[in-house]
């Protein structure tokens, strides 16, 4: 079977095919980055999509229909502010098992409602399905001035990360490890994160308006979205766990990672689901609050990530895997 | 169990409920019609989403997987035409079934490519997950001028439908009673219709273009579509079936219904997944080519149904049910 990154390969040439007659002008930005970017009159549009499965995005017995609407829909608007976009409308199938009750589909919605309220969009439509589990499929459409994609990182530039990433999967490890209930330090935290993150809207919004060369939420992993970053771009990327290390947050999460007997690097490198942002600057623009230097855009490609100098080369680039 | 109507209803408050804060100008149309419509800089948008399901919507042992991904795009974009509106762009969540193929996925993703190059269209994103079941999402978005939508039905109007309804579910009733294979008149053209159904675009643009006062595609049956456009648009519609009973098709149809033991007028009144249009007419405006006047609006509420003059009120207007 093929890698995702393979059949997503073939299928942008199956869908990217020159047709003799198209309606639309050429797209700014096509499959493959976090969004698609196309002109519509005037203005720019941002579009991405995606699926959530239960049992395979999602486990009913972590997670209430509230928290699982609002996570989502917060993963999908992550998707719209990493291109530098602001998000306008939504659009939501959803597929619903059998004995599926009102009340839960409203709790399902309440959930999506919230996470696009807070964003300042609206769901404007979609679908209701019969399924074996319960599915979501989420379209979101945004408004973008000047995308910022992930192939635009030059040599030289900063690498930055809005946030200490890894309170996600802390929280998953917790649930997974029967661990949920315990009074360790930072639990309740970890488990707010993996249940309903919050996305680091003004974050990513101030990235894009001071001029970040490129952008990805790290909803795959630090790691993983560093090497969609190097590879786009075709540079390297250099990382310096140091300056992580010594914030609050960080000491939190390693104490917790102690207690529930996990390694804290694979969290804060592997870990998905966190909705901060990881982006490029260029030297001379300020650093938005909260941000964090971790590194440098260099020539030699491929992700190298170090700790105090000593080669953190034992974590693989691996994207998230849910379960 | 609530109805299908009753939850988009509830969903529909919960969805427009007023935020403080929004980033977008209000909807030209919200929930409920074919599509949603919104002003994005000098233009406007439509945009509708559906899913799809194997064993709710389509079967694999019934249709190839080119058959699938071409049938449900085409009914996406049918959303589209009956808004009155241009399809320019697609994205497609598609949920896989464990050992799915490479060569699958290219079979699913060539036939989606084809409805998309026929109607003008591009497929510029989307998602692949694991899924229990083969599961489809489709969203489509479109350019409008002057949106057509199912209230704008004026009494005194003509009725008017794009072609003969019912070739799906003729075909659907070939398959499900094991006579793929008969040597039926007609038994060709109704697997294809059943199996790749084409959208009439062509008739709808005119429709919108010539001033249809209001605009259905019939994929939920014409009874039940009939129904859509009387209640939105607070009028009665009064169908003669005499005019659709004289055609070449409805003759060859009848045959078919005869020859495989079944019911030509469930087939007409209630089969679902045909993409003809049906529109309301203002008096004056030439009929499109192939359009067939089939009735007229009613100040009296509801949908009557005549067959020279005798009702047909024993065909409830229910919503088509796929399997």
């Amino acid at each position: 079977m093929a890698t995702e990154a393979q059949l997503i390969a073939a299928l942008t040439c199956v869908f990217e095919s020159p047709s003799w007659f198209s309606n639309s002008e050429p797209l700014e930005v096509g499959i493959g980055d976090d969004g698609a970017v196309f002109r519509f009159g005037d203005r720019s549009m941002v579009a991405a999509a995606d699926m959530s499965v239960e049992g395979v995005h999602f486990k009913r017995e972590w997670s209430s229909l509230l928290e699982i609407g609002a996570k989502t829909t917060a993963a999908n608007l992550a998707d719209i502010y990493a291109m530098g976009g602001k998000p306008l409308y939504l659009l939501i199938t959803a597929g619903l098992p059998t004995g599926f009750t009102e009340a839960e589909v409203a709790q399902l919605a309440t959930g999506i409602a919230s996470s696009a309220h807070l964003a300042g969009a609206k769901v404007i439509g979609g679908d209701l399905s019969k399924s074996p589990v319960l599915t979501l499929s989420i379209t979101v459409l945004g408004e973008v001035t000047k995308p910022i994609l992930r192939s635009g990182a030059k040599v030289g530039d900063r690498v930055i990360i809005t946030g200490v990433p890894g309170w996600s999967a802390s929280g998953l490890h917790l649930l997974k490890s029967d661990l949920s209930d315990s009074n360790f330090e930072g639990a309740v935290q970890a488990l707010l994160a993996h249940r309903r993150p919050q996305v680091d809207a003004a974050a990513a919004l101030a990235l894009a308006t001071a001029g970040a060369s490129s952008m990805c939420d790290v909803s795959d992993g630090l790691l993983s979205e560093a090497n969609h970053i190097a590879n786009a771009s075709k540079v390297g990327i250099e990382i310096e766990l140091s300056a992580i290390a010594k914030t609050a947050e960080f000491i939190v999460l390693k104490k917790l990672a102690e207690d529930s007997r996990a390694d804290i690097w694979e969290w804060l490198l592997a870990g998905g689901e966190d909705h901060h942002f990881l982006a490029t600057l260029p030297d001379g623009i300020d650093l938005p609050a909260g941000a964090i230097e971790i590194g440098r855009v260099v020539a030699e490609v491929g992700v190298r990530v170090n700790l105090e100098g000593q080669s953190m080369s034992n974590y693989e680039a691996v994207g998230w895997r849910h379960f």
